[in-house]
């Protein structure tokens, strides 16, 4: 016989936490409505190949993927040796992938600069390991159709708001640009070839430190001098905060020489978020020229959402001007920042206020059942939720229950009681 | 390259049509949590075995299946004429199996009568066509561990106020039990064997008709005495309106020696439904004893949500005491209510109230964007909705697509302008 657990690496949600995840997911929904965003939805499938045309990068190996219908022996036997021709169907392992499908398809029906909302489930055979599921939501906002840092200035003041709501403080949003990255490990004298894998080591700064970074890359035997050079800018204080009073240097921080053009989409990022959180004691955006994020399809801005007290970070996202085009076969600026809701939702803890008025209706076995439905119907017609339990010997665990599960009050009924006669208590 | 349109008898759902489905699975969630029923989720794959266990029924074998991760060539070749080897996992095609899994893994947890939310999509790998989808949502409402009537009327209760929160004219439920069914079929002197067969004849009777259903049990080699006892009974007014006013001779539409207690029951949740809707002018709730509902695992009442304007039926559900126990190992009764929510939601149609402050401010190109930015905080926080659109040569466009797009008013901004400067004006 099958387990009656769920299947591995996946969840259920009983009441309690699944009424905590829709109050979260309600607010992030409602911030991001507030900023003007607009929420679609595509299905969870996919075609096959178009979960593998290299874009979603190593997700594309955890992707579950369906099973042809209606296969018999002979096309299962021609399948030995090229498995994909059993499948036709994925279910996604991001969003990123079906809004570009999305937006290809229904370009015309969409406004010039359109601002998407994404809440939903994606799937990732991931190895299962504490706080790491095979199903997870992720909550995605898109700007497609707009190449100027108003983009990146509206999600990133959008996200931040979102994070308030919730009450989560301390956060701040890292920022940086692939072409500043780019840039940068050119001027030192990495090659363009070996760009790929330097990069997947600074990735890794945070974990094994400037030491283990520069020990790294003299392993993979990137050319010496350019480590070199590397070494003397990265003991410099990497992480540059916007500051509201004072001066905005992003070249004091970059080698000289950074592109004009780049620098200065980035402080007009920075001046845009600071005048929208104008009041602001601390500005909870930083520049970080070691910020990489993994996506290949990233080619401007990239940013991260970071928290002190958790050292992964809590979403991120960046610019993939590129990535439409291989849909549309024409070019659409495109930027996104996406939440992951699993980890945010476990760092903002039980924020569980409930203020629903609702009572339940403790009623002997006798009472016949035309009375209860007709005082039920009564006190949900006043607003109230209610839930009718049958009196058990221990009142005193029944109503302990009916607390836990967000009850507020409780009144009994006898035989013949009537709206007038019931006694509404508070539960403790 | 692959098609830019979503898979096969799959949807894409626009900002407008995802806000308005949004707007009408919210007042279902509202009524029903009103009625004491909270809502849990569970992953989207149950595992295989689980979902071809036999309780699904047809959907078994709609279901998409899961190709299992990691599958050498041998494995696949071995798996030629058994193609179950190749998958683990699958999408479930309803709510129930997954619902009744849940259950059983955590009853310790859950109070003793446990009322369920569940709204969620499912898949079916069906030929597409007109109003069917491959992914499509539900809204099922089940009680588990009450065996009493309180259950089917508290579930009936809670669909009609949900079909009236929605606007929804003129529904009824219809409701039959299955052990009158079975009774009803011995008395005429069908033998049990036949049982199956005659039911599936007689579930179709809306669409051919009781001449339809005699000629097919004809052509199916049914009893022929039990055929023309069934003739004359056919032939009677079928349903039977709860009537507030009146009597409600259940017996009256049944042939004579309907067992008690079924009887009683079916009185019992007339009544209960009728005290509940006390003032209606017609008790939307109606015994039809010709009522079957496809699905072999329901052991009690049946009932289903109809609607005069259409020929179909608008959810449905039934009583199910012997599943849980297939599971668990110790039976739990168990009833529960499904709406069809694609078909519903089709019906309502366009009730698209909107009530937000949003507005469009619409800015020249060279506002300084921490300007915008600051503007678009400052109505944010005043509880708006914003969206920042670059002014383009034609005005009247842009605005209409913005009250297309939800918009109510807009506002024009020019580099300088402050909060007080703002003119916001209302859209046509």
């Amino acid at each position: 016989m099958a387990s009656v657990n769920p299947p591995r690496g996946m969840r259920d949600f009983l009441p309690a936490e699944k009424a905590r995840r829709e109050r979260v997911l309600a607010v992030i929904r409602d911030r991001y409505r507030a900023h003007g965003f607009d929420e679609i939805e595509t299905p969870v499938m996919e075609e096959y190949s178009r979960l593998h045309a290299g874009i979603g990068g190593d997700n594309e190996k955890l992707a579950y993927n369906v099973l042809k219908r209606g296969l018999d022996a002979d096309a299962i036997r021609a399948a030995a040796d090229d498995p994909a021709a059993l499948t036709d169907l994925g279910l996604r392992y991001d969003l990123t992938v079906p809004l570009a499908r999305f937006y290809a398809s229904h370009r015309a029906e969409l406004p010039a600069v359109f601002r998407a909302i994404q809440v939903a489930p994606v799937w990732r055979a991931e190895r299962p390991q504490k706080g790491r599921y095979r199903q997870f939501m992720q909550a995605d906002i898109d700007i497609m159709g707009d190449a100027s840092p108003r983009a990146e200035a509206e999600l990133i003041v959008a996200t931040l708001d979102a994070v308030d709501a919730l009450g989560l403080e301390g956060a701040t949003v890292r920022i940086n640009d692939r072409r500043v990255l780019d840039w940068m490990l050119d001027s030192f004298g990495f090659t363009p070839e070996e760009r790929p894998s330097v990069l997947i080591t600074i990735d890794k700064l945070d974990k094994i430190g400037p030491d283990g970074v520069i020990r790294e890359l003299g392993e993979r035997g990137a050319t010496p001098h350019a480590v070199d050079e590397f070494y003397g800018f990265l003991h410099r204080p990497p992480l540059l905060e916007y500051d509201p009073y004072g001066e905005r240097p992003i070249r004091s921080v970059l080698p000289e020489g950074a592109p004009d053009d780049v620098v200065s989409d980035l402080v007009a990022i920075g001046d845009a978020v600071s005048a929208a959180r104008a009041g602001d004691l601390r500005i909870p955006l930083a520049f970080d020229p070691f910020l990489v994020r993994g996506m290949g399809y990233y080619t401007g801005t990239i940013f991260e959402l970071a928290h002190p007290s958790v050292d992964y970070s809590l979403g991120g996202g960046g610019r993939y001007d590129g990535m439409i085009g291989r849909f549309l076969g024409q070019d659409v600026p495109a930027v996104g920042f996406s939440i992951g809701f699993e980890r945010l939702v476990d760092l903002i803890g039980q924020s569980d206020e409930n203020h629903e008025r609702a009572v339940v209706l403790v009623h002997d076995r006798d009472v016949p059942l035309e009375e209860l439905l007709a005082l039920k119907a009564e006190l949900t017609r006043e607003g109230l939720r209610v839930r009718l339990d049958q009196r058990t010997k221990n009142l005193k665990a029944l109503l302990e229950r009916a607390a836990a599960d967000g009850y507020t009050s409780f009144a009994t009924v006898a035989g013949g009681t009537a709206r007038g006669d019931l006694q509404i208590k508070q539960l403790a």
